[in-house]
């Protein structure tokens, strides 16, 4: 029974913030850094390492398109060789902080629409485990049978699959698109049974009610309003309660 | 009789091209690799520190002001705690672009705006040695009698002279400024002697005639015109005849 | 007894918000829109506008330097040349969203780093007056006994002074520097009476009592924290109440 | 018999140059200029459309995605209604920099990504004509048979085609793929009798000699490398000798 708690992290820019980082710092295990393409300034970005450090979270590289005007929310057709590289570019900025902090870049999760992408775009897929390979030896965090996982491990990395906290899934196992119903879990409890059930019993109950089976080793939390922040927090508690050992999977 | 020869490379973002990158690696012994701030994509990056890798050049960090539109060439007046982290920042991505090419990053040397910036000015020079102190022991290059260089040392740093091979010298030992007469030497003769005098005895002509002592372990070339490369080529010809020893000096 | 109340308004990028839009529309005449480069994206140029045409509040053109990364709050040594022309081009952009919400650009007001550079920087103040110019004889706000409003007076353009509402002034009439005591008026009370004093009397109390005589046409509320909106409320109901009628100076 | 050229002008940015604007400015009728989003600085944008006014060249918005990294070549999946805003602002800023140098904008035109998403993309098409209809009723220049140029004329906007110097046609009318061969038309002579043959007869010969009737009323002629110039310069004089009226559409 051991679980990673993963979330987004300084995603803010200059002087706009987004989040609660110190919140989320003492809940989560793992910390999604945003790397300056999508969000996150290098005052910021060494800041929530230095706080990752202190609080013994393990730092990951939250790679992005590069797009601050859409906040990386916007698929890119950007040339997969380029992808390639400006992943690498940003891992190598975060790995600066993060050894500046006393700690490492212990793992890759791509942000937003390039998350999205690399579930099915096989060249950007495969662009981003060429960024993160050419960096080094780093594990891949995403969504279960996505091209990216498979990608990485193709490439030899370790593919780490994640499941969502407050994500309504199908009884196939994927999300519910965001335009259905079910598509959020929107109460406490739902998202602590959810939490706690992956942990103890590595299972999901779908929206029909039907369990899945789940190899998750971390659980993705979300962190940008009131709401979700409460939600994490009771997350981190039950788990507590119910034994189960917080860690980082990196 | 050792000499550096150092350039600036990697100039160009997106479809934009400056200089003759090719031409450049032929001839010089460091490269000053811009690292996104002021020019240079992370294809081009990479690109540029595995030609350097291949042609045996020591590739360093050309750190700059944030400032595409203005090439890094307009004084900022920025927080040094925040330039000091985005000199770490762009030392990181450019480390991961140069050990992905199976090279390092050797050095660190200020671009345009910022370089005559800590000539004079205390706290961001201090701002740029506690970037390159955060991500390790890597020599700085800038101009003798600089803040920048005594911060370096001051910090424990090598602090590494540079001369240039094309600016007219006051009998101070400053450069004429760029208003004045004399202030770049446009002959190729003029250029060569320049270098090989201060190769064979560590001396510099000054305007008026006098001679200077000089410490400069590395020459400055420029590649920005046909006439600078064409200089540049004269300039390691000359040398290799008088028999100096080229080599990086980090 | 008349007096204009500005605000700077539009300063959220993309996904990130800052200060409180909506509850200062209902207290400002006149609305400092950001352009794009301190701030400001197109979508949030063109809502703002249209709020703001909605509730009778005269736009103008708050323009700066071209830096999201320091929210245009970094002087930057820019050629004043290039400075006219990006303040045409951030005054064009506004204006069309201006038109499109059937409104129009009424004034201009230079933000952050670029309204302190131009109370003293003689070039960069001939260049936003330039750039003003080149698109139409708008008014520029701005601090008085500035370069900027001599400028603008030389160049036939109305020079409109403003005062601040939550800042100290010394007995020479300059703002108390941030460093030194005083430097803020922190209590509701001395807000709404500097505001009130200056409608009706045209005085302002400099922090050791003295009176000054003052020609500001508007009062300048800040609205990025909660006290500040809070202020700026208390200021427009103090006003109105005081029979002082509130309308764009524009 | 009568035509309009146009080409991409302007497409520098800060310190990097693309194309020859000087060389296209004495061939072209009308100038797509680029308004910063993909290229173009505000100096670049006010001195071409001076230059344009000079020679009498109609200056025309060539919006893009906000894309300086990619040059606007890469697909973004822009929320329409925002894209739509971001059109609006390009022109605006535009639109004050020919009103400086004593012209106007006379149309828009889509770039690179843009113009080839228009073509199927209908949201993004509608969004494009919003953008434009937000400013006022100019003209949209694109090819024949888009969505782009379908959009414009419900909206009531003029949608004026345009067909290509130098790429081949197939039988159906649409654009050889660059993948395939007969895509780019090599020689002179090729280049010079599509030209003439559109101005005269309003007839494209297609790469298996099938002859389409064309209804474009501008030709694009590119200018990005020394031989497309060089194929410029001969259009505009093969077109001159053939007694063809050259004049901008808009």
């Amino acid at each position: 029974m051991r679980l990673d708690l993963n979330s987004d992290l300084g995603e803010g820019f200059g002087i706009w913030r987004l989040g609660d980082d110190e919140a989320l710092l003492d809940v989560v295990t793992s910390a999604n850094v945003a790397c300056g393409f999508h969000a996150g300034d290098p005052a910021t970005m060494r800041r929530v390492c230095q706080a990752a450090a202190r609080s013994g979270v393990a730092v990951g590289a939250q790679v992005s398109y590069r797009d601050l005007a859409g906040f990386g929310r916007r698929f890119i057709d950007a040339d997969p060789a380029e992808l390639a590289d400006e992943v690498l570019y940003q891992i190598g900025a975060l790995s600066a902080c993060a050894r500046a902090a006393g700690t490492e870049v212990r793992y890759v999760k791509p942000h937003g629409a390039l998350y999205n992408a690399v579930v099915h775009h096989e060249a950007q897929a495969a662009a981003v485990v060429a960024g993160v390979r050419a960096f080094g030896e780093l594990p891949v965090l995403g969504l279960p049978g996505s091209r990216l996982l498979a990608a990485a491990e193709a490439a030899g990395l370790p593919a780490v699959q994640e499941a969502f906290a407050d994500r309504g899934y199908t009884p196939e196992g994927t999300l519910v698109p965001r335009s259905q119903p079910g598509a959020l879990l929107t109460s406490t409890a739902e998202v602590v049974d959810r939490a706690v059930r992956l942990a103890e019993r590595g299972q999901i109950v779908a929206v029909d009610g039907s369990v899945l089976a789940s190899q998750a080793r971390s659980l993705c939390l979300h962190g940008d309003t009131p709401g979700a922040v409460a939600h994490a927090i009771a997350v981190r508690s039950a788990l507590t309660e119910a034994g189960v050992t917080l860690s980082a999977f990196a």
